[in-house]
C-alpha cells in the first residue's frame, strides 16, 4: 500500500433516525486483497432515505452510528499488496458489497445469494457517505474516461435492472411492462431498451416520472390515476399480454397488475419490496397463463455490462440527476429524496467535493 | 381406413349433475390424419368428478349431454388414410388433446398454451368415457407389451408430475417438497424419483395417502394435522430450505407452505388449483430468497419420457389402482371418486369390459 | 378467396445451369389455410448462386424445371376461407417454409428441424422469382408501413443471425467475433447490435465488405489477407478471447478461427456451409476452454424479432442493397451475383416492377 | 488446529519417469480456512498413468519430484481455525482443487474455467499418493457410514459424468450413447442412469470392459472391433440418432462416430482427450442436424449429488475396482494401470493402510 494521504476522513454518520452528522473518522485500513477508493459520488437509494426515516428495514436495525450509501465510484488511491486488476488513478465504480466465494451460493453462480455477504450500508456494515471506502479488488470496475462519477454510481440502481433482464430473458422484438418510475424504474427502462425490447409499457402516478421514462426510452406512459393498467397495456399492445413485466414499485396494486399484464407464458420479476410481506395474488392466473415468477435479490455478474451500457450512450442517464449536495449537506440530501418524491430523481451527493 | 366394427358404440353420457347414463353413440368418423381407438381403461381425475359434482369448473360449464374422462389408453383399431406413425393393432397411450400446430405457442414448444386447443372432457369437447375415440395420429404413444392399460392410462397425470420436473429444472442430487398426495401428488413423487431426487418429502392430511406416497418413493411423509410443513421439512432437511418444491393440492395453506420450504434460490411449480383465485403469498420472500416460481398448465412433450418411466418399473403404480368399474357403472365410479376422498386413490373405468 | 386476378403469371423458371428463362405459369390456387401474396422483392440469396452455378448443392439437385429465390415479401391478394390472421392488402414479410406442426421436432418448438418441410427453392419446391405466391397464413408477418419490401426482403437472411444470437444467448455487455461479411455476416452484425454486443470484431477478405459492416455497426474490422483473426481479436478485446463467435463465411479457416477467438466458457455458432464436410478442428481447445458450439441450421421462430429490428430502424441495411433487377432479367441478377463478390454486397428482384 | 500427530508423514513419490519411490514429508500446514485428511483411498486415473509413463501431458511437465493422485478421500483428522464446515472425525470426499472465488469465472459458476485453480497432481502441484493431504473445507463433502472410501474415491471420476449429464441437459426419458468404457465411461453410465436415460448405447474395444458397462446399467454394449457404432446405434435405436451422445475415449474416430449418432438437434459433450489437438469433424452434420457441442473441463458443483447418487446404491461401483496396492507399493498400481489396460479397470491405493 503506497499512499499519501492523512490519517482521517471525513464521514457523514447517522446517530439517530432523521440526523446525520458530519464525523472525522478514520480511513479505513487495506488488506492485501483491498483497495481504497476516494469516493467522487454516492447515490442516495430508497433504501437509505428508508433508514433514515426509520432507523430500520423490516428486522434490519441500524446500528448507531453507521454510515449510509451504496451506490458509488471514485478514484483508487491505494492498494493491497496482493492486488493485480486496478492501480491507484483508475477511476472505477464500486460493487457495493464482498461475497465469500465459497459458499454453495457462490459457487453456483448466484453470489448475491451467499450468506455471508457484507453489503454497504446494510447494518451493521458501514456505507459510502465519506471520503473514502475500501473495497475487495474483484467488486470494482474500472470506467471508461468519458463516464462520469455520477453515472457510474448509477450502475448499482441500474444493476437490478439488467438483473430483472437476465432473470427473465429479456431478447430483442419483446414487450415489457414496467411498474413503477422510481430511480430503479427508470434505470430498468434503460435496461429494457438495451435488451432490445421493442415496446416498454411503463405506468406511475406521477407525470414526472412517467415523461422521465419516456426521455429514457419508454414507448407508452400509463398514468395509473387515470387508466388501468392492465387494460390499458392490453389495449396498446393489441389485445395481447406483454411478454415480460417488472415490478419496480413495491405496490400490492402494481404487483397484481404486472402479473396480470402477462401473455400466456409470460415472465415476471418482482423487484420492489412493498411494505407487508403477504400480498394477494392470482394463482389461478399464473396456472392458467404458466407464467414464470422471478424473485430479485439485488444483482449478480451486472457491474461490466451496466458500465458498458451507460458508456454507449443508449439514453441520457444524466436527466436522472436531479439534485446534488456536499457531504457536509448529506441529511438534507435525506431529506430532499423523502419530501419530494413527485420531483427528485436521483440525489447525490459529493464526499470530496 | 379399413374397419369391421358396428356403427355405435357404448358411451357414459353426463345428463345432468350427477347423472351419467350409458347411451348408445355412432363411432366417431375419421379424418384422414386422426385414429380410431378402442378405448381399454380411463381413470377417473378430480376434474372429472368436479364437472360430475358441479357441472362447471370456474367459467367452464359443462353443455349437456357431455362425456367425461380424459385419462385414457386403448387399442388402434383404424386409422385415417395418410395415418403413417401408427396401425391398427397398436397398443397406445392417448395424450387427450389436439393442438393447432400453428400458433406462437405451439411453434415455440409451449403447446400446451395453444389457444386453439381442443381436449378431452373440457366443455363442450367430449371425453373417453366410450368404447372408441378418435385422436390425431401425433397424440398417440405406443406402449410396451408389459406396460398394461391402467398403467398406460396413469402417463396423463403423471405427466403433470414430469411437466413440473422439466419447469423446476429437477435433477439429481436435489431435495423437493410436494405438497397434497392425491393421484397427481402421489404420481409426481414417481416423477421426483425418475428425475434423480435425492430427498422427496410429502405432505397430506390423510394417513392412507401419506403411506402410498412412502410406497412410491417419498423419503418422508408429513401429515399436515398433526406437524408443520415447513419446519419439519427444514428440520429433517439440515436446516435448510429444498431445492424444488411442487404443489398439487390445491390448498391455500400448502401453497404458502411449500413457497416457504424453499432454500434460496429454490425452485416452485404451482400445480393445484385452489378454488379461489387470489391468495395471500409471502412477496418478502420470493425477494430475499430470489426464488423460481413456475405455473404449471396441463403438459407438454411429456408422453414418451412417461411411458419409458413407467415402463421401467420404477415404481409400482398398480398401487394407486383402488377402484375398478365397466363402462356402465361410471356413474358408481364417479361417486366413489367423489365420497371415498380418504380411501381411493385412482379409479379406473373399463368401457370394454 | 376472393381475388380478381389473371390466371396465369411470370416466373423466372432456370431449365439448366445457369440458364433462367421467363415463362408464363398459372397462379398457385389455395388451400383453405393458405394465402396467395404478390411479390414486391425478392433478394438474391449465396444458395439461389449455388444452386444457379452448379445445379445442386451436395446432395439436392435441382429437377428443371425450377423457381429459385426464398427471400421474399409482398402483398397479401388473395386468402383460403379459414384464414383470420392476414387480409388482403397487407404487407407482409414472408417466411419461406412450410412446417407439419406435429413432429417431434415441431413439438418441441425446434421447427426448422421439422423433416416434412417445404421450403422456398429448395428442390423440388419452386420458390418466389414469381409474379406470385402461396404461403400458410402463420408463415406470413404483416410489416408496417415504413418497412419498404426491399428491407422486409432482408428479414430472411437477417433470421439467421437472429437465430445465431439466439442459439448462443448473446446478451448486452457481451464481446462478438463474426467471421466472414458476405449477406448473412452483415446482417448478423446487425442482430450483434440489437442483442447489445458491446464489441463486435468482423473478418473477410474484402474492403468493402469491411466497410459495409462498420457501416452496420461492427467496432472493429479484420481484412484477414493482412492480419491473423485470433491474434488481432485478442489483441484488441484486451488479451481475451471473445464472449461469443459465430462463422458465416463456410470457410475452413475461418470456423478454426472463430473456435480459437473464444475466451474460457465461450460459445461459437456454425453457421456457414463449408464445401468439405470435414473440417480439422481443435479439439483440445474444445474442452480446455469448454466451449459450446452450436449448429445453425436456418431458422425458427424469428419474423416479429426481425421485423421489429429493421422497423426500429438499428442500422441503415438499405445500404447492403447494391444491385437491383425485374422479374424478366433475373439471369443477369444471378450472374451479378455470381461474378461480381467484391462488390455486390445483395442484389434484389422485382417480380412486379 | 488440535491434532496429535507425528509431523511426518509416508508419500509417494514420482522422481522421474516411471519411478515412485516412498519419501517421508512433512505433514502440510493448515492455513486458518483449511483442513488436513487422512487418506484412506486414492484411484489411480489415467492422467496418474499419463503423468508416470511420459513426465508430462501436452504442455504440463511435471517437476520432480511431484507426488501424483488425486481421486481421494479419508478421515479428517485437524482444522484450520476458521474452518466451520467440518470437523475431526468426518469421513469426507475430497474435491481435489481449490478455486479463487474472484474471477469472472468463478463468480459466474464456472469454477472449473477459474484460471488460478490449483488441482492435485497437475505440475507443480502434489496429489494425494501420501498420508495426509490438506484441501479448503468448502472442497470437502462428508459422506454417508454405508460409503466406503473406495467409493468415495469414485465420486472425482463420477464428477465428469456428471458435469457431462448437466452440460447435456441428460433428462429422463432420453437416449444416449457414451464411447469408451475405461473408469470415466464406466462411471459415465451410471451417470446417465441416475439421470433417467432410458437407452444407454455404449462403445469399447475390450469386451471386459463392455461387460461392465452392462453391469452398471448400459442397455446396448457395442464392440466397435465387429461393429459399426455409428450404424449399430441407429438400427438398435428404431432408425433415430440418440438425444446425446458422451465422448470419453479421447479416440479421433470414437469423437467422430459420437457426433454422428445423434439426431438433428441431438447434443454432444467432449470428455475425452485425444492425442492430437485437431481432429477432422462434419460441419455439415453439426450445422444440417443443428447439434449442441459442450466441451468438458473437469467439473463444477457436482459433488454433492455425486456422494448421493452413489450412496443411494444406484450402481455397484465396487465392480470397478479391480486392484488394490498399499502406498508402498504405488509404483507397481501404476505399472498395473499402464500394462493391463484390458484387465484392469480402477486400481487403488491406501495411503494408510
Amino acid at each position: 500500500m503506497s499512499m499519501n494521504i492523512s490519517a482521517t476522513m471525513k464521514a457523514a454518520v447517522m446517530t439517530e433516525p432523521r440526523r446525520i452528522v458530519t464525523e472525522e473518522r478514520p480511513i479505513p485500513e487495506l488488506n492485501d486483497d483491498e483497495v481504497l477508493v476516494k469516493v467522487m459520488a454516492v447515490g442516495v437509494c430508497g433504501s437509505d432515505v428508508h433508514y433514515y426515516e426509520h432507523g430500520r428495514i423490516g428486522d434490519a436495525a441500524v446500528e448507531y452510528p453507521m454510515i449510509l450509501g451504496h451506490e458509488c465510484a471514485g478514484e483508487v488511491v491505494a492498494a493491497g499488496k496482493s492486488v493485480s486488476r486496478v492501480s491507484p488513478g483508475d477511476r472505477v465504480a464500486i460493487e457495493p458489497q464482498t461475497t465469500c466465494g465459497r459458499c454453495p451460493a457462490c459457487k453456483s453462480g448466484k453470489y448475491n445469494l451467499c450468506p455471508e455477504v457484507v453489503f454497504f450500508a446494510t447494518p451493521p456494515i458501514d456505507g459510502a457517505f465519506a471520503q473514502y471506502v475500501k473495497a475487495r479488488e474483484d467488486f470494482l470496475f474500472p470506467i471508461p474516461d468519458h463516464l462520469s462519477y455520477e453515472e457510474a454510481s448509477l450502475v448499482e440502481p441500474f444493476s437490478v435492472g439488467i438483473h430483472a433482464a437476465n432473470r427473465t430473458g429479456l431478447k430483442p422484438g419483446n414487450t415489457v411492462a414496467i411498474m413503477g418510475m422510481g430511480p430503479v424504474g427508470l434505470l430498468a427502462v434503460v435496461a429494457a431498451k438495451a435488451y432490445g425490447a421493442s415496446r416498454i409499457y411503463v405506468t406511475d402516478l406521477e407525470p414526472v416520472r412517467l415523461e422521465a421514462a419516456k426521455k429514457l426510452g419508454a414507448t407508452h406512459a400509463i398514468n395509473v390515476r387515470e387508466q388501468d393498467a392492465v387494460e390499458t397495456i392490453k389495449t396498446l399492445n393489441g389485445g395481447l399480454g406483454v411478454d415480460v413485466a417488472w415490478e419496480t414499485a413495491g405496490n400490492p396494486k402494481a404487483l397484481q397488475s404486472a402479473l396480470l399484464s402477462l401473455r400466456r407464458g409470460g415472465k415476471l420479476a418482482i423487484v420492489g419490496l412493498p411494505i407487508q410481506a403477504e400480498i394477494p395474488l392470482n394463482v389461478h392466473f399464473m396456472t392458467n397463463h404458466e407464467v414464470d415468477i422471478y424473485g430479485v435479490f439485488r444483482y449478480a455478474d451486472t457491474y461490466p455490462a451496466g458500465i458498458e451500457i451507460l458508456a454507449s450512450g443508449i439514453a441520457d442517464v444524466n436527466s436522472l440527476i436531479t439534485d446534488r449536495y456536499p457531504l457536509e449537506r448529506t441529511q438534507e440530501a435525506m431529506d430532499r429524496a423523502l419530501h419530494n418524491k413527485s420531483g427528485s430523481l436521483k440525489v447525490i451527493v459529493y464526499p470530496n467535493g
